[in-house]
């Protein structure tokens, strides 16, 4: 459901950096849905291709994330996630110098389909069975 | 209208697969809308660089779109079309054992311009003319 | 606060030309926002990658664009802003023979956070003083 994608200065991460970015990720939405959920994609962007204000910005990580099975249903809830995620993401950006900014939109539950199947609404049995066997399969109600 | 994003693992498909899959999808749109609406964008990703459920996942399809021309009207209709893609997608994702998920979003049809031109709403002679010259003019309406 | 994403054909833009349009566009925002809020990343997608209308198309720049601080407030402004947009960009674009599609979506401004702290509001003390520094800091408002 959630789609990050992270555009980032060549090098900035390793493979492992990556992988810790993706798993910190999942350990937050993985809690409250299946986490094959959480795709997350990165994409190295060479600085003569990346302006911050009009210039190149050789230390600037941009992420945006689509959010599809949960939409934010208070205001602590919001500025917790994102207080949250900030935590999350300092080992690997601000403590390494990094400037970043992110921002996440809501699309439509509606519209999605994984494995074909329409996934299945919050709290039903359905999800549960996604979320324990962490795989996808047809989806038992309207 | 409809911009298709598709990240893909390196060489899941072959510049012929590409144009197969971009073809079957303007097939759908332009029965309703001018064909030069749909745009269909590859990306391939390698395994470092994409994530599922925190592992890297080396047969996975992530696919994003914007729907801007159309919203759909009905239950019925947003259900045939996710099941129409789904078919239409099978022979080059499905059947070859690769992992997919796709989300649609509505974005602003008033927040939208080719060669500079606010395209013509839906049903108007002026999208009668651009779907039979399957260009872009200039819109005589409001 | 906009995030600019710019598809474009391999050797389309040298890198003064990419520089170019990332000021220009900061022209543009940086008269009601803080000039670091333009984010622009633009990305070469070879032939075989980029079809309009089920075909591989060499000349076609694809724009899409999140706005995230501001919300168009009249019919007026939106018309100006895809007009001077498109002005901008045509000694880039059309001039050079170039077709192109832009789209905007607008996507919530509370749910977006730049160094970790939720930018300001539109005309408030901290908004202002975050133009006046050109750079992020915590904010005093609710």
């Amino acid at each position: 459901m959630p789609l990050w994608k992270i555009y980032h200065p060549v090098d900035a991460f390793t493979a492992d950096d990556k992988k810790g970015i993706a798993q910190a990720l999942t350990g937050i939405y993985g809690r409250v849905m299946p986490k094959f959920y959480v795709g997350v994609v990165f994409q190295e962007v060479t600085e003569d291709n990346f302006y911050i204000g009009g210039e190149p910005h050789p230390r600037f990580i941009r992420i945006w994330v689509d959010h599809i099975a949960r939409t934010f249903q208070s205001d602590e809830m919001r500025v917790n996630f994102f207080t949250y995620v900030n935590k999350l993401l300092a080992p690997f950006i601000a403590d390494r110098g990094f400037d970043w900014e992110l921002h996440v939109d809501e699309t439509p539950f509606d519209l999605w389909t994984i494995q074909g199947y329409f996934p299945p609404r919050e709290g039903t049995e359905d999800e549960k069975r996604w979320m324990a066997e962490n795989k996808a399969s047809a989806r038992t109600h309207d």
